[in-house]
């Protein structure tokens, strides 16, 4: 992951990646009703050293009451807020087969800001049908939808033997991050985010440890 | 991730999720009837520090030649032993949903050894069909496939809420490994390996350095 950006932010990318489960832990706390949660309960819900935990949660700027815990409601809009999930983030989906269909489902997205506004597809039978509320587009809508619209992410889930020429088109376009679910390794300029989904990590260690 | 055969592997969850990066380099390199490759060209492919390449590829027993580099295929056979990917995994999916309906379709697995023998979902009109070729059956079919076949991997995209039921069922029917797409945390016996796939985790880091 190569991003200039990251230079500028206060939390290692390990952090930022554990701080949604501590979100998850805090948002059931709530709707028990919890006032304050302690480190230590954190920790052992999510198998984490409670240093870990009260290390990682320090980059949110709350620092929880010796003896006594966090405050749950301040907790929770401090990760928010950090991660920036109380803001919209406009995205696209390019590819609707089922991957693509799947992530337009996944209630876990707008739940914390991310607004999906349209869908793309090269398949005419595809185009004009609505996932879920999404309008999905033909690929010569993508460069002014990008512009026009401001799309923060494009998520992307053609296949792979289109996918460096769908990512031109969205770096012409302006894009600056894109969610890559293909298995190619996408060229793009230093200032463009690319995060790239890779089952097949996850599979290995499973293959390996299991 | 809590597993005691972890402790069994000489190799980091880290080398091993990188494992897969040097297999792709290393396949496409043998399409191209390259014979040898040397580590400098695998890590500025990947984007990372030669010596971490090296390293990384050490875990499977195979050194290159200084100067020269490694022979292409036999780096390919020994990471795909290490990985296990030159033997069959069996494995199930439970839910069929559009996530589940994409994974069972992803290419990168069967190439992988991965076998997905058979889904399984609650759903009435769903039971009996065929996504590509593999059929879904009821639940109550659940415990018998996974002894009767030995199953090694439980894929699971059910909802959350049925998440911690299906599982108990996986595991009083013996399976080892479950690979979570939920976001609930699986509560499992210590010697069960549990990998979450957890897309909110990518979604923070795109939030925050976008």
């Amino acid at each position: 992951m190569k991003n200039k950006r990251f230079s500028q932010i206060d939390a290692s990318i390990p952090t930022i990646r554990r701080l949604p489960s501590y979100l998850n832990v805090i948002r059931r706390a709530l709707e028990k009703d919890l006032k304050v949660i302690s480190g230590t309960v954190i920790a052992s819900e999510l198998e984490l050293e409670p240093i870990q935990v009260r290390k990682d949660l320090a980059v949110t700027g709350i620092v929880g009451k010796p003896r006594v815990g966090y405050d749950v409601k301040e907790l929770k809009n401090a990760i928010e807020s950090f991660l920036n999930w109380d803001k919209k983030h406009k995205a696209i989906v390019i590819g609707t087969g089922n991957l693509g269909t799947a992530l337009i489902g996944y209630h876990g997205f707008k739940q914390n800001g991310m607004d999906i506004i349209a869908s793309f597809d090269s398949s005419e039978d595809k185009i004009g049908k609505f996932i879920i509320n999404v309008e999905t587009y033909p690929m010569d809508k993508l460069p002014s939808m990008v512009k026009d619209e401001s799309v923060d992410i494009a998520i992307l889930t053609v296949p792979s033997e289109n996918a460096q020429e769908v990512t031109d088109t969205l770096v012409n376009a302006g894009i600056s991050a894109i969610w890559n679910f293909t298995n190619l390794k996408l060229k793009v300029p230093k200032d463009v985010l690319v995060l790239r989904e890779d089952l097949s990590s996850s599979y290995a260690v499973l293959s390996v440890c299991k």
